[in-house]
């Protein structure tokens, strides 16, 4: 069975018995359902009708407009495909309707209000109140855990993600403007096959390493300081996302202090990861390292999130959440300290639930301390 | 005035006189009335309460997290902030309703009904059904007239672009893989000053030129044959957008017969541009250009849409549009023809709508027959 028609009947499996229809149309799950990469598509499952105790697979189309008719035929070529001009999440609702379905499933954490607005119009009146079951994270909740083909694709992702750190390391030097250093390492990834980076690269250098937020700017690194690389890939359709913190120049033993804190928390929190471990614990195995080194409130910020198709995806690995780990899941671990006006340091791995605890994927790049 | 009082001052004009408050989350929308260019962060203006036939200035504020304090507040000098760990929109409907509003116009289309639940959770229960009006487009219709600062960013953003086509020009020639021409424009792009690209950039040759949606790969451009550029940059915050078609060796005559009409289409419809005339009936004079060249199946898509802080952005100009353009307005004009298997000629400029007709902010890039 291929991967996305596994993934289609883990869908079907995960909603309540006679829950009716389904309808998707944010991009990572329309990708995530069928393979289809274009921008604007919509994914409509029919419930097959009962019968006797059986059950046979789901009645699956997949709707997009006329820019997509080949990319779709090619993409997702075991569905049924559906080509019309109107918005596909409308299309979903009005196919879903027509095949007899009186009810669906959609996620109402991607879906407008105005675009609900024109689903509801699609179906006949007397059943349109009733119609349409929110749940959000319907199918976000399903992608956090990935399946083999995907944690092939993500070792991959966080794999050209060490190797850029690698290839940048030699240009990080005084005076070099930060923008420039983004720049280089955006171009490396590009020709090393990245369809893009997962998000605007960060190069924070000297006193703006303590912006968490910081994005790469005309600034130029300094003689002596610390500078945060954080950045990620688009590889297969697969983020990456990794964070490493050098030293330029003599550090002070203040710096050497902090680095440790955050380089022990994170090393705790890693450790910490296992299945059945909820969020909330492995952000406190990182919080209460950082709290003994009287540097809790210079973590400003959560410790990790699920990472995959998208760059922020569930769970989220921050204080008091109960969700529990499962294998499969990959999240990130990242805490940081960040001292106003002075600096900042923060590491971040990429990090697979295995059956047994975890693996780091993004091993290959050192953590320990680097002064250039 | 400073702009962002202006533009909030417009809103407050457009809504009908006792519409209540006003609520505004998405991002471009936040940008536009407050200079605040977060991530996250919402905008809500509360109605001055009305006093003797005069109205002082609506009380205004922008919440965000604590992740943007600083830069919230160096953005955003005149505003009242509110930092809160919450989602923006949920503090600026709990915000509203402290204030004694009992009614808060806020966007549908850019409103998801998960935020629109938790938004109505954050009001007294007596009042929380009548709260929400829904106002699709609420903001980004008024962003579709540019104000002068807006207009100065966008000519700046254009010339970019233009600049960007000539230096790229030397550079197509056969055998060099499309993704190569398209990460070269885009260095250049950042050297020069770009935040990013617009949107992904097309690099379309031989015989992939025939696809509208073609991205850049890694087939190399032919010995022979059009390579079409479709790129944008992303300047000060404001996106520019252009296209053009070349030719690699000597073309057939067909090949120039169908770039002339095209081009034709593409002056038509630039000629037909200003203030009172509809949308479709610009639409319409590059249509008509095409379906006497017999070519008006091969011109699949719509003549443009309008650019601003968003690449896509209204108005839309589109078969039977009936919106009137105004001045300030800037759309593109990028009309095509695509012979699927053969090849496809794409001619795109942004086009301002100026008070006695229209300017062409990208006329530095000539659109005569360009053969390498």
């Amino acid at each position: 069975m291929h991967e996305v028609d596994r993934r289609r009947q883990a869908l079907e499996s995960a909603l309540a018995a006679g829950a009716g229809g389904v309808l998707a149309s944010h991009a990572p799950d329309v990708r995530w359902l069928t393979g289809f990469t274009g921008s604007s598509g919509a994914v409509a499952i029919a419930p097959a009708p009962l019968k006797r105790g059986s059950r046979s697979a789901p009645r699956a189309v997949l709707l997009t407009d006329g820019r997509y008719t080949e990319q779709a035929k090619v993409e997702a070529p075991g569905l049924k495909i559906v080509i019309e001009r109107k918005a596909p999440a409308t299309l979903a609702a009005a196919w879903l309707s027509l095949q007899g379905v009186t009810k669906a499933a959609y996620d109402s954490a991607q879906t407008t209000v105005a675009q609900l607005e024109a689903m509801k119009l699609a179906v006949p009146g007397n059943i349109r109140r009733s119609f349409f079951a929110a749940q959000p994270g319907l199918v976000a909740r399903l992608r956090e855990v990935k399946d083999a083909p995907e944690i092939v694709r993500m070792r991959k992702a966080a794999a050209l993600g060490c190797r850029l750190f690698d290839s940048i390391l030699p240009q990080i030097v005084p005076g070099v403007p930060e923008a420039e250093i983004a720049l280089a390492l955006e171009v490396e990834a590009r020709r090393s096959g990245a369809e893009a980076m997962s998000f605007e690269t960060i190069v924070a250098s000297g006193p703006r390493s303590s912006r968490p937020h910081h994005r790469a700017g005309v600034d130029k690194l300094p003689k002596r300081g610390f500078v945060t690389l954080d950045f990620g890939v688009i590889l297969g359709g697969y983020c990456s996302d990794m964070t490493r913190t050098v030293h330029l120049g003599k550090a002070s033993q203040r710096e050497r202090d902090v680095y440790h804190s955050v380089l022990e928390a994170q090393q705790a929190a890693v450790r910490a990861v296992r299945p059945g471990v909820t969020c909330g614990e492995v952000d406190e195995a990182a919080r209460e390292v950082l709290r003994r080194a009287k540097l809790a409130k210079a973590f400003s910020h959560s410790t990790g999130h699920g990472v995959g198709l998208e760059i922020h995806e569930g769970p989220r690995i921050a204080t008091g959440q109960k969700q529990e780990l499962q294998p499969g899941m990959v999240i990130t671990i990242e805490p940081g300290a960040y001292l106003a006006g002075e600096f900042g340091v923060r590491i971040e791995d990429m990090v697979l639930v295995t059956e047994s605890g975890h693996e780091v994927l993004t091993e290959a790049s050192p953590k320990a301390w680097i002064e250039l």
